[in-house]
């Protein structure tokens, strides 16, 4: 880019914000990694901080005037789609008065804390008051924008911009008439067993297969590397240092496997981004919802799929024969893809999953709304489960305390990027299939780098260029739909159930 | 502390500034521990951001005008403490200009990559152009500070408060006079065999049973962790997160064991720190060199001690029995204080160990004093390894390219804390014996406990309230003398070498 000195200074500033928000970054890997537990109150009181300085630097008036300025660059350059993201944080974080970024990020580290205690002792009351604050925030954070046409507009559009309310509950009712008969269907009839998952598997050995499969999918480990947490995660301090996380469990293979490779989707996509982005905002994802496509499509639609473990289950097998020895390929393909009516949505199948984010969108549509207060939320939730997924959660750790989102201090936002990546994942399938129609073959024979290419060439090098709207129809050549997903799984499920 | 709006506000930036360079600590951890090659360039970046960041508000006018106010706080208290230890940063910062702070940050990162190649490949010509900026701007920091006697007195001053160049000199000189014919008796003396501990040890059992030491010892878990790294150090990012860091060797099982040691005694003077001043800048060792006396008072007094391998020998012997087994404690204690004339100094014994830093601390003046050029420094070097040791390192490796001080941006006030933590280490050691005459048989016993809390009474807990001067007195009743150092080595040696 150029050496004019005002951009110069432009460039200066989005940089040092940059290195505050990596170093905060890091601060809270190692919170969810090594830390060990009397570094607790230091490190939520140095994350306010470096979160409080970064937000003081993105609100300096100096920088609006910079942005403000005219700028010549052609329309189409990194440039110009650098200034237009910049703006548009700067603008967002203009709304937000000091002193309740202040009340926001003191309650976070509360919150988060109060929840981990309600979940470990079960009791949703010891993290009730918290929440109802939480959700006094959310609304609050809402009110700042009184331009929206409904105030979920403003809590989604910093994670999924360009969709509202109303275009989600539009998809999302659409996308429900498919699900919930599929989802009939397919659990009228007997389902697969899935016995071989739940032996023991030792640890280590877990970990050193995710670490090989996951170098062999294309993940760079000279920029990155995976350790282990409790609650599964993909962050990057630079382009060069893009790092996941897994939580091992000896009592089933599939929990270090799939968040390994689902994380790794997201890992891809970081790293893929083109290394003249660096400390710019342009070096991330473009939304939740397209960070959320990568780890799904490489989750479920590669590393759920017959080809996938054509290639990798004698690998599997030869790691842990004593458990697999005599479980068939067919079987075990089976078993990865059970469907079933299921109470935790990060176990959930790929039919049922979209389900669970439903609730949780319906739920912060009552609750931002007014119609639904935090008292009656267990209640509530317990009511969804029962209705949508015929179940009720014996206890609130298997309900509404299982995802940490609302408990990290914020409710409105924060799931319909699950769903939205879903579709993504299924859309972009589709025209990876159309450019290589050999696609299962490659994967049969282990060859993950055309679709690795194809991935970082239509949407991972731009980072967040494009807004998800134009990368997706620039990828696919239309805007977001919900047939090649509701295909692809009546396709693939209706062969598993025959 | 009191409530007063002033004292709030000089906390609130005080504690600022501690946050940042927490932040900072995490980020250098990260980068020695567990960062992958490709995270280098970003990571020297974001040091840089920080540190910066620290600095200007360090620098602060507001913190100035507040720290002269007049603070009643009674003598003594901990609060006149803070107010002068603050004022003493706050000043010297003040002499510091920004530009120069930029340029000394910037070159910190090259000139520690210059090193590391110029390591690797033995090639000391890599780095010459390197460290002749180093000397540059330390020659420059020095001038900041014209008032002082010698330029290098404002460079040891930030390290070891209150002692200057001539003092040192004078200090160095005595010492040096036992040393050398202490060390010429010791080694006409036949040495003793060490063959034992240069077996092959595997790394995961060493790592194990340096964990269980560390944690026997009295270094707290819940507020620290070890890892491995290619330069053992301790860090701190709080009073409940401290952590070491350790090397192993497979072929030399001392490395990780002493190496263990020492950085357990720095991190046993940070964790016993009284937790009220925590977040301030009193919650800190006072000086390099009395950190250093805690390092060296466990790595040595205690851990090669012959009661300390009465209590420890037994244990070690059964996790190694097939290279330990027929090797007699008493041929154990005398490996582990072989005394020879050596190349390396973090490798040498308790006798030579002093004149190694007495090449440094003279190599350092002659440079700052201008009558020694950086091209000449590899010939000075050997010359005085020659002159002091009798032997002349074969490769820059060995040499002038062994220690990381200077290529880390500074060349003064490095090394000079060794040799004073080693003469406080024994002068503490004495009084702790008088207080404590059964110490022996206690730590034949394995009792640590009356150790670390007479450390941490007389020491820890003051962080950095007392200059190391007035601690010194009030722990041991003297000024720093060299006869305790000199009748401990006396002792304990003339019995080895009998």
């Amino acid at each position: 880019m150029t050496t004019s000195l005002p951009w110069q200074n432009l460039q200066q500033r989005l940089l040092e914000i940059n290195d505050l928000q990596s170093a905060a970054a890091l601060l809270h890997w190692d919170q969810a990694t090594y830390m060990p537990p009397g570094g607790a109150a230091a490190r939520g009181r140095q994350l306010a901080t470096l979160q409080r300085l970064a937000h003081d630097r993105l609100t300096d008036p100096a920088l609006g005037d910079l942005l403000e300025r005219t700028w010549d660059w052609p329309q189409g350059s990194d440039e110009a789609a650098l200034v237009r993201l910049a703006r548009r944080h700067y603008q967002r974080a203009r709304r937000l008065p000091n002193a309740f970024i202040g009340e926001l990020v003191s309650h976070q580290a509360h919150t988060y804390a109060a929840w981990a205690q309600a979940r470990a002792e079960d009791d949703f009351a010891l993290v009730q008051p918290y929440l109802e604050k939480t959700l006094r925030l959310s609304r609050d954070l809402a009110s700042f924008f009184p331009e929206a046409e409904h105030p979920l507009d403003a809590l989604i559009e910093e994670e999924d911009p360009g969709y509202s309310c109303r275009d989600l509950k539009a998809l999302f009712s659409e996308l429900r008439q498919h699900l919930v008969p599929l989802l009939a269907e397919i659990t009228a009839t007997p389902p697969p067993d899935d016995a071989c998952l739940t032996q023991y598997f030792p640890a280590a050995e877990q970990l050193a297969f995710s670490r090989r499969l996951v170098a062999r999918l294309g993940y760079d480990l000279e920029r990155g590397r995976q350790d282990q947490t409790l609650h599964p995660f993909m962050t990057k301090f630079s382009l060069g240092d893009v790092r996941i996380t897994t939580r091992v469990r000896e009592d089933n293979l599939g929990e270090a496997l799939f968040s390994s490779i689902h994380e790794m989707g997201h890992a891809l996509y970081e790293q893929g981004i083109a290394p003249h982005l660096e400390g710019t905002p342009l070096a991330e994802g473009t939304s939740s919802g397209m960070h959320e496509s990568q780890s799904r499509f490489w989750e479920n639609l590669i590393g759920r799929s017959l080809p996938f473990w054509e290639w990798c289950y004698p690998q599997l097998q030869a790691v842990f024969p004593t458990q697999l020895g005599s479980v068939s390929l067919e079987e075990f393909y089976r078993a990865v893809n059970k469907v079933r009516r299921s109470l935790i949505r990060t176990d959930a199948d790929e039919v049922s999953y979209n389900l669970h984010v439903m609730i949780r969108f319906n739920l912060e549509l009552a609750l931002v709304e007014g119609s639904l207060e935090v008292k009656d939320l267990p209640a509530a939730w317990n009511h969804y489960y029962q209705t949508d997924l015929g179940l009720t959660p014996p206890t609130d750790r298997e309900g509404i305390l299982q995802d940490v989102h609302w408990y990290g201090g914020q409710i409105g936002g924060m799931f319909q990027g699950y769903t939205l990546g879903n579709l993504i994942s299924a859309q972009l399938y589709e025209a990876l299939q159309a450019d290589q129609p050999d696609l299962g073959s490659r994967v049969r024979r282990g060859e993950f780098a055309p679709i690795s290419t194809w991935l970082r060439t239509h949407v991972h090098q731009h980072g967040a260029k494009y807004t998800p709207q134009e990368l997706l129809q620039r990828a696919t050549g239309s805007p977001l739909r919900v047939e090649p997903f509701v295909n692809y799984l009546r396709r693939k499920y209706e062969e598993i159930y025959s």
